[in-house]
């Protein structure tokens, strides 16, 4: 299944995009698409509706963030052989888990909103799954048991904040829009196999990035075993999982994003995101 | 008003301690504590309420985690010059923030599960405060208007995650029951000086930490000001200031918590907690 939330920010309804392309309205399922409704039963109960009962979405309604506002909203760095290179790091020994601020998500199309100041906003197209099960210790030969599913993420990124100021990289990975997820949430079931997805995003039409999921060095199944070790997922969570090369940050000299920007990414059977950089 | 959350973990009531220190149960009058209940005007609204004409809490309760699980827990590093010193860092030129996972959270008095493999399990006695209105861009003059009141916290920490494994902290912060706010939400009216307010930490009966909000180094004004120009901070919202010295990894050899252990800590008009430590 491909799942949505669509409406204006804030009042998203939940809905299913049927065989046609067309979004059907879930509402009177389900209340929305967190909790309960992504756990395998919640799932299943989803796939016996049949989309053409349900209402059509309005036409051209505003796709919102393919799931709400989480709890955790992770992410994980230097995830990507080539791109760890590019900035100038280590491949790391583990992975490198870090927060975005569950305010910073938004619909895969909302303008991105520059922070106010920000001289330092890069691109990163990521794989992102939601988690679908509560995750506390979880063994790797159970990991894929509890993602719902899989979407396409934008980590938006202020490399100042990140990297420039004291500490922390939750400073410049946190602003609100800096997080478009979605246009879908595809069901596990639907991706054959995460680790083998392709990838690509563009700035003003110009190709910046082209990547695998297939050179990715901490796959789907390693990041849920290893964050599970030391935190407990939620059903909803998103974990984004690293951006192949090609950001504003590696690019010589380094180039980043401004009001009037338009930043299009997209991957393999997950569908695109367009944003516009607006002034703050 | 000393607010509180009492009763099974999950499914709290809140609560308002009365002048005899009874805990009245406000769940007639408010759902929980978060989103508008700690904006100005839903604290007035709790104000004008009479707790006598209220029913008594049962006698006994547990207390909860004074709000419940926020979407943003964050935390604040080497925020005391002495505590830095301790750790062998150098003093910060701006505010360490980081995050712990919302599920971190605990009640005052819940024990401490030590995470799976822990070796080095580690206290820290900290003034938190919680916000009550959405904050972005905030400037310094106004970011007390946005603090709904402040509480106790024990920023309980696993080293071994937090500084030996790869990159950011929150691994080593996040574990389910790392995170023990409360037992009250002191609303802000009712603390004259947050900087000015004395606390210790005692294990197994010995004193550990002594501190006084006097010596941080960045107070609950800049705080709000500084975070809030990378991110939007929401109602419930919790933020964690940092700890003075005493910490178990700033011993000669150093000390961490065992099963068996027990942890006290109080601060000066935000009372105590007691946690005893468990094996997992």
């Amino acid at each position: 299944m491909k799942l949505v939330r669509f409406g204006p920010a804030g009042s998203e309804k939940p809905g299913i995009v049927d065989g046609d392309g067309t979004i059907r309205d879930l509402s009177s399922i389900v209340d929305d698409l967190t909790g309960d409704a992504l756990s395998p039963a919640g799932l299943e109960r989803l796939r016996g509706v049949d989309p053409a009962s349900l209402p059509a979405a309005p036409s051209g309604a505003r796709l919102g963030p393919c799931v709400p506002m989480p709890y955790n909203f992770l992410a994980i760095g230097l995830n990507y052989a080539d791109h760890a290179a590019e900035t100038g790091s280590p491949i790391p020994a583990e992975p490198i888990l870090f927060n975005k601020a569950p305010t910073s998500i938004s619909g895969p199309n909302d303008d991105i909103v520059l922070l106010k100041d920000s001289v330092k906003t890069d691109w990163e197209v990521e794989l992102a799954f939601v988690i679908g099960t509560e995750c506390f210790n979880v063994p790797a030969d159970k990991a894929l048991d509890h993602v719902a599913g899989y979407c396409l993420c934008n980590d938006v990124s202020e490399r100042f904040w990140q990297t420039e100021s004291t500490g922390q990289w939750v400073k410049g990975k946190s602003a609100p829009t800096y997080g478009p997820v979605g246009p879908w949430l595809v069901t596990a079931d639907e991706i054959a196999d995460p680790q083998n997805l392709a990838m690509h995003l563009d700035v003003n039409g110009k190709r910046m990035q082209t990547g695998s999921t297939t050179t990715m060095i901490f796959g789907v199944i390693e990041l849920i075993a290893y964050a599970s070790r030391f935190m407990k997922l939620l059903p909803g969570d998103i974990v984004t999982t690293g951006t192949p090369p090609g950001v504003g940050l590696g690019m010589k000299p380094p180039v980043f994003l401004k009001a009037g920007d338009v930043v299009e990414l997209s991957m393999e059977g997950l569908g695109e995101q367009r944003q516009k950089v607006v002034a703050p």
